[in-house]
């Protein structure tokens, strides 16, 4: 290792124990409210905005829900969300590959304190938001099967990290070289606790065990000791 | 801006001051050898492997080629390359979101000199390969027709600094909400000089247009003040 990467290390280092502290202090915050926060990170286009836009439509009668939404660029996202009915806010993050909890931090104070889920749409990057921790209580990584059966063992830290793996497009496995077993098989070695969920927002199936399990997940958080 | 952020930044503009002059070394001895180098960038499961799995079919008969491959964990990739007859060299990164010019460099050594085409391709990820010069003639990124035609105004330094635009998989065209016209048009809002290209791989379909471009792309390498 030359001086540069020793003085990297080092820096990243920094950012990372920072990290960590403020996003401890952002748990705490949202789990004494008995707010679900969940943390999505995925590749660009495996669906994070539009399973939000079908978990919207799912939850909103019952509860209470907002988004923030991560983009290098752009308002859409939050736009999409928007439009169905459901308060979001945008950070676009001019060029940074992942969202840090100090982002989070600052967009809170501006969110309603009386959720029952707050939802964070993270980048679109299956490596760097892995290290990252924003204060969430789940994580959840998106696979789409048109990214293939092999990306688990590629990109093992966003599997290794998540608590929930949502395989998302599952219409499309008709037309795709995509081995659903493969990839639930793969995710389970690199992370056996993982949860995992086959779903299509766009048909709706596998869409009521994912309701089911955040709305499960939610209640546990506001029992005591739980 | 604090201070942690400050020294982040003069580590950052440090490491790719460094990676820009070994950059400027490669490029400068692969054009000496008549070598077009190409580093494709994209989302994870974009289609990279599969679509240079396609030009080895189309190129090996009349061009020598290798491939260097970049990934955080697995040979797979390189593996598959092999099975084409095509000498491949994996890079795994071990966690590191992108490659970088000193990778490139240490396995060179071991690359034939009396090559046509050096394909290399980048770590699955839209957003930190962009920032980093491997000494490439050419940058292409591919964006595949699942990832939805929104993405290059939300991750324009991808498509800011590449070439070439792959639109891939567009056999699966039917089966999406996915407007091609509207990704050719916002990608060239973001760069007007990139050089676009619909293909799927598994069909041919666009394929003998991609496979001409890169032969003059090569001749025009090989013609002295060209």
């Amino acid at each position: 290792m030359d001086s540069m990467e020793k003085r990297e290390l080092l820096v990243l280092k920094d950012i990372l124990g920072n990290n960590k502290r403020i996003a401890g202090e952002i748990r705490a915050k949202l789990r004494e409210k008995g707010i679900l926060a969940v943390n999505l990170m995925s590749s660009p286009g495996s669906g994070k905005t539009t399973l939000l836009e079908a978990l919207a439509d799912r939850l909103q009668a019952r509860f209470r829900m907002a988004v923030i939404e991560g983009d290098i660029e752009t308002e859409r996202d939050a736009e999409r969300i928007r439009a169905r009915g459901i308060p979001a806010w945008q950070i676009t993050t001019g060029g940074a590959c992942h969202l840090e909890a100090k982002m989070i931090g600052k967009v809170l104070a501006e969110v309603p304190a009386d959720l029952d889920f707050l939802f964070i749409e993270n980048v679109g990057n299956l490596v760097c938001p892995a290290s990252y921790d924003l204060g969430e209580s789940l994580r959840f990584v998106l696979l789409s099967s048109p990214e293939g059966d092999d990306k688990p063992k590629k990109y093992p830290e966003a599997f290794l990290s998540s608590h929930v793996l949502v395989l998302t497009k599952s219409d499309l496995i008709p037309h795709l070289p995509f081995d659903a077993a493969r990839a639930r098989r793969e995710a389970l070695e690199v992370n056996p606790r993982l949860e995992v969920f086959a779903v299509s927002a766009l048909t709706g199936e596998g869409m009521d065990a994912l309701e089911a399990f955040l709305v499960g997940e939610r209640a546990k958080l506001r029992t005591p000791h739980a």
